[in-house]
Protein backbone atom coordinates (compact mmCIF):
# COMPACT_ATOMS: atom_id res chain seq x y z
CA UNK A 1 0.00 0.00 0.00
CA UNK A 2 1.03 3.79 -0.63
CA UNK A 3 0.38 7.28 -0.19
CA UNK A 4 -0.98 7.15 -3.51
CA UNK A 5 -3.77 4.82 -2.82
CA UNK A 6 -4.86 7.17 -0.03
CA UNK A 7 -6.35 10.77 0.51
CA UNK A 8 -4.48 13.83 1.76
CA UNK A 9 -3.22 14.64 5.02
CA UNK A 10 -4.97 11.37 6.42
CA UNK A 11 -1.94 9.13 5.56
CA UNK A 12 0.86 11.79 6.49
CA UNK A 13 4.03 9.28 6.74
CA UNK A 14 6.43 10.74 9.67
CA UNK A 15 9.44 12.13 7.71
CA UNK A 16 11.96 13.11 10.35
CA UNK A 17 13.81 15.20 7.08
CA UNK A 18 11.05 17.68 6.98
CA UNK A 19 10.36 17.44 10.75
CA UNK A 20 13.81 18.94 11.53
CA UNK A 21 12.44 22.09 9.81
CA UNK A 22 10.14 22.24 12.51
CA UNK A 23 11.85 22.00 16.24
CA UNK A 24 8.63 21.64 18.08
CA UNK A 25 7.53 18.41 15.59
CA UNK A 26 10.93 17.29 15.39
CA UNK A 27 10.86 16.28 19.02
CA UNK A 28 7.20 15.13 18.09
CA UNK A 29 9.02 12.67 16.02
CA UNK A 30 11.54 11.67 18.44
CA UNK A 31 8.93 10.91 21.04
CA UNK A 32 7.00 8.62 18.48
CA UNK A 33 9.70 6.80 17.69
CA UNK A 34 10.74 5.98 21.14
CA UNK A 35 7.00 4.70 21.82
CA UNK A 36 7.17 2.39 18.31
CA UNK A 37 10.05 0.40 19.69
CA UNK A 38 7.88 0.06 23.10
CA UNK A 39 5.10 -0.92 20.89
CA UNK A 40 7.38 -3.12 18.28
CA UNK A 41 8.45 -4.39 21.55
CA UNK A 42 4.94 -5.53 23.11
CA UNK A 43 3.88 -6.99 19.93
CA UNK A 44 6.85 -9.46 19.72
CA UNK A 45 5.98 -10.50 22.94
CA UNK A 46 2.17 -11.13 21.91
CA UNK A 47 3.12 -12.88 19.20
CA UNK A 48 5.48 -15.12 20.91
CA UNK A 49 2.68 -15.51 23.22
CA UNK A 50 -0.27 -16.21 20.66
CA UNK A 51 2.18 -18.90 19.37
CA UNK A 52 2.19 -21.07 22.49
CA UNK A 53 -1.72 -20.38 22.77
CA UNK A 54 -2.39 -21.80 19.83
CA UNK A 55 -0.24 -24.60 20.56
CA UNK A 56 -2.37 -25.53 23.58
CA UNK A 57 -5.91 -25.46 21.83
CA UNK A 58 -4.59 -27.17 19.02
CA UNK A 59 -3.86 -29.88 21.33
CA UNK A 60 -6.92 -29.44 23.40
CA UNK A 61 -8.75 -29.44 19.85
CA UNK A 62 -6.89 -33.20 19.31
CA UNK A 63 -8.12 -34.51 22.64
CA UNK A 64 -12.13 -33.08 21.70
CA UNK A 65 -11.80 -34.55 18.65
CA UNK A 66 -10.67 -38.54 19.78
CA UNK A 67 -13.32 -37.69 22.83
CA UNK A 68 -15.72 -36.84 20.85
CA UNK A 69 -16.35 -33.25 22.39
CA UNK A 70 -17.84 -30.03 20.40
CA UNK A 71 -15.45 -27.29 19.62
CA UNK A 72 -17.46 -24.87 21.50
CA UNK A 73 -17.97 -25.15 25.11
CA UNK A 74 -20.13 -21.73 26.75
CA UNK A 75 -19.52 -22.86 30.40
CA UNK A 76 -15.80 -22.39 29.71
CA UNK A 77 -16.56 -19.07 27.72
CA UNK A 78 -18.61 -17.36 30.11
CA UNK A 79 -16.02 -18.06 32.38
CA UNK A 80 -13.26 -16.42 30.26
CA UNK A 81 -15.22 -13.06 29.55
CA UNK A 82 -15.66 -12.71 33.40
CA UNK A 83 -11.97 -13.63 34.50
CA UNK A 84 -10.44 -11.20 31.34
CA UNK A 85 -12.69 -8.50 32.29
CA UNK A 86 -11.14 -8.56 35.67
CA UNK A 87 -7.29 -9.16 34.54
CA UNK A 88 -8.06 -5.77 31.82
CA UNK A 89 -9.93 -3.32 34.49
CA UNK A 90 -6.63 -4.61 36.88
CA UNK A 91 -3.96 -3.57 34.25
CA UNK A 92 -5.76 -0.52 32.93
CA UNK A 93 -7.12 -1.53 29.61
CA UNK A 94 -10.62 -0.97 28.20
CA UNK A 95 -12.61 -4.57 29.11
CA UNK A 96 -14.22 -4.00 25.26
CA UNK A 97 -10.38 -4.40 23.94
CA UNK A 98 -9.92 -7.84 26.12
CA UNK A 99 -13.25 -9.06 25.30
CA UNK A 100 -12.49 -8.50 21.54
CA UNK A 101 -8.92 -10.17 21.71
CA UNK A 102 -10.83 -13.32 23.34
CA UNK A 103 -13.74 -12.93 20.22
CA UNK A 104 -10.93 -13.27 18.21
CA UNK A 105 -8.43 -15.84 19.53
CA UNK A 106 -11.41 -17.62 20.37
CA UNK A 107 -13.03 -17.92 16.98
CA UNK A 108 -9.72 -18.89 15.22
CA UNK A 109 -9.33 -21.33 17.84
CA UNK A 110 -13.17 -23.15 17.63
CA UNK A 111 -12.51 -22.99 13.45
CA UNK A 112 -9.29 -25.33 14.13
CA UNK A 113 -10.86 -27.64 16.38
CA UNK A 114 -13.69 -28.06 13.72
CA UNK A 115 -10.89 -28.89 11.29
CA UNK A 116 -8.93 -31.37 13.42
CA UNK A 117 -12.58 -32.89 14.26
CA UNK A 118 -13.82 -33.07 10.38
CA UNK A 119 -10.31 -34.62 9.72
CA UNK A 120 -10.83 -37.02 12.66
CA UNK A 121 -8.99 -35.86 15.16
CA UNK A 122 -5.63 -35.32 13.14
CA UNK A 123 -4.14 -31.44 13.46
CA UNK A 124 -1.89 -32.68 10.47
CA UNK A 125 -1.25 -30.64 7.55
CA UNK A 126 -4.07 -28.48 8.27
CA UNK A 127 -3.01 -26.95 11.42
CA UNK A 128 0.92 -26.48 10.81
CA UNK A 129 1.51 -23.81 12.97
CA UNK A 130 -0.47 -24.30 16.17
CA UNK B 1 -25.61 -17.49 27.47
CA UNK B 2 -26.49 -21.24 28.82
CA UNK B 3 -26.64 -24.98 26.69
CA UNK B 4 -30.53 -24.42 25.90
CA UNK B 5 -29.48 -21.65 23.42
CA UNK B 6 -28.00 -23.66 21.43
CA UNK B 7 -27.91 -27.19 19.45
CA UNK B 8 -27.38 -30.55 21.03
CA UNK B 9 -23.81 -31.92 21.17
CA UNK B 10 -22.09 -28.55 19.28
CA UNK B 11 -22.37 -27.34 22.80
CA UNK B 12 -21.09 -30.14 24.98
CA UNK B 13 -19.49 -29.00 28.16
CA UNK B 14 -16.73 -31.26 29.58
CA UNK B 15 -18.65 -32.33 32.66
CA UNK B 16 -15.83 -33.88 34.96
CA UNK B 17 -18.69 -35.91 37.03
CA UNK B 18 -20.03 -37.53 33.72
CA UNK B 19 -16.31 -38.31 32.18
CA UNK B 20 -15.44 -40.36 35.18
CA UNK B 21 -17.82 -43.03 34.27
CA UNK B 22 -15.26 -43.05 31.20
CA UNK B 23 -11.88 -43.37 32.20
CA UNK B 24 -10.09 -42.76 28.88
CA UNK B 25 -12.75 -39.16 28.97
CA UNK B 26 -11.56 -38.90 32.49
CA UNK B 27 -8.03 -38.36 31.44
CA UNK B 28 -8.59 -36.13 28.57
CA UNK B 29 -10.94 -34.08 30.74
CA UNK B 30 -7.80 -33.94 32.66
CA UNK B 31 -5.41 -33.13 30.02
CA UNK B 32 -7.91 -30.06 28.37
CA UNK B 33 -8.41 -28.65 31.88
CA UNK B 34 -4.31 -28.67 32.34
CA UNK B 35 -3.95 -26.75 29.34
CA UNK B 36 -6.56 -24.33 30.03
CA UNK B 37 -4.79 -23.64 32.68
CA UNK B 38 -1.90 -22.56 30.30
CA UNK B 39 -4.11 -20.85 28.43
CA UNK B 40 -5.43 -18.59 30.94
CA UNK B 41 -1.89 -17.47 32.01
CA UNK B 42 -1.25 -16.98 28.26
CA UNK B 43 -4.30 -14.85 28.43
CA UNK B 44 -3.38 -13.25 31.45
CA UNK B 45 -0.38 -12.10 30.08
CA UNK B 46 -1.10 -10.66 26.45
CA UNK B 47 -4.39 -8.80 28.56
CA UNK B 48 -1.94 -7.26 30.63
CA UNK B 49 0.47 -6.46 27.56
CA UNK B 50 -2.67 -4.77 25.60
CA UNK B 51 -3.03 -2.21 28.39
CA UNK B 52 1.00 -1.56 28.12
CA UNK B 53 0.49 -1.20 24.19
CA UNK B 54 -2.77 1.10 24.64
CA UNK B 55 -1.17 3.03 26.87
CA UNK B 56 1.75 3.82 23.99
CA UNK B 57 -0.51 3.92 21.19
CA UNK B 58 -2.93 6.77 23.16
CA UNK B 59 0.40 8.60 24.30
CA UNK B 60 1.40 8.19 20.71
CA UNK B 61 -2.25 9.78 19.35
CA UNK B 62 -1.81 12.65 22.26
CA UNK B 63 1.49 13.61 20.01
CA UNK B 64 0.29 12.76 16.27
CA UNK B 65 -2.98 15.31 16.88
CA UNK B 66 -0.48 17.96 18.96
CA UNK B 67 1.51 17.92 15.81
CA UNK B 68 -0.91 18.14 12.93
CA UNK B 69 0.08 14.55 12.18
CA UNK B 70 -2.76 12.01 10.93
CA UNK B 71 -3.94 8.72 12.67
CA UNK B 72 -2.93 6.52 9.89
CA UNK B 73 0.88 6.25 8.64
CA UNK B 74 0.89 3.56 5.81
CA UNK B 75 4.98 2.96 5.73
CA UNK B 76 4.98 2.63 9.70
CA UNK B 77 1.89 -0.08 8.54
CA UNK B 78 4.17 -2.06 6.20
CA UNK B 79 7.04 -1.97 8.37
CA UNK B 80 5.06 -3.15 10.70
CA UNK B 81 3.48 -6.15 8.91
CA UNK B 82 6.78 -7.71 7.48
CA UNK B 83 8.24 -7.62 10.86
CA UNK B 84 5.16 -9.68 12.61
CA UNK B 85 4.93 -11.89 10.18
CA UNK B 86 8.74 -13.09 10.84
CA UNK B 87 7.83 -12.84 14.17
CA UNK B 88 5.17 -15.09 13.88
CA UNK B 89 7.11 -17.68 11.59
CA UNK B 90 10.28 -17.56 13.86
CA UNK B 91 7.94 -18.76 16.62
CA UNK B 92 5.98 -21.17 14.66
CA UNK B 93 2.66 -19.07 14.54
CA UNK B 94 0.31 -19.29 11.73
CA UNK B 95 1.53 -15.55 10.43
CA UNK B 96 -2.72 -15.41 9.17
CA UNK B 97 -3.22 -15.08 12.88
CA UNK B 98 -0.25 -12.37 13.66
CA UNK B 99 -2.05 -10.53 10.84
CA UNK B 100 -5.35 -10.58 12.24
CA UNK B 101 -3.72 -9.64 15.30
CA UNK B 102 -2.26 -6.26 13.54
CA UNK B 103 -5.40 -5.60 12.04
CA UNK B 104 -7.27 -5.75 15.33
CA UNK B 105 -5.00 -3.54 17.27
CA UNK B 106 -4.01 -0.99 15.03
CA UNK B 107 -7.78 -0.33 13.90
CA UNK B 108 -8.25 0.15 17.28
CA UNK B 109 -5.09 2.53 17.83
CA UNK B 110 -6.47 4.49 14.51
CA UNK B 111 -9.87 4.69 16.12
CA UNK B 112 -8.27 6.22 19.38
CA UNK B 113 -6.40 8.69 17.85
CA UNK B 114 -9.25 9.95 15.58
CA UNK B 115 -11.06 10.47 18.41
CA UNK B 116 -8.21 11.85 20.23
CA UNK B 117 -7.51 14.49 17.77
CA UNK B 118 -11.13 15.09 17.05
CA UNK B 119 -11.11 16.28 20.67
CA UNK B 120 -8.16 18.58 20.12
CA UNK B 121 -5.09 16.72 21.52
CA UNK B 122 -6.83 15.75 24.51
CA UNK B 123 -7.14 11.60 25.05
CA UNK B 124 -9.47 12.67 28.47
CA UNK B 125 -12.12 10.79 28.97
CA UNK B 126 -12.14 9.46 25.88
CA UNK B 127 -9.85 7.31 25.93
CA UNK B 128 -9.80 6.71 29.92
CA UNK B 129 -8.56 3.30 29.93
CA UNK B 130 -5.56 3.97 27.76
Amino acid sequence: MNDSEHGDWQDTTIDSAQAQEHPEVAQAVRKIKELRQSIDNVDTAIVSLLAERFKCTSEVGVLKAQAGFAPADWKREDAQIKRLHQVAEQAGLDPQIAEMYREFVVTEAKKRHQRIADAGGDPGVLDIFA
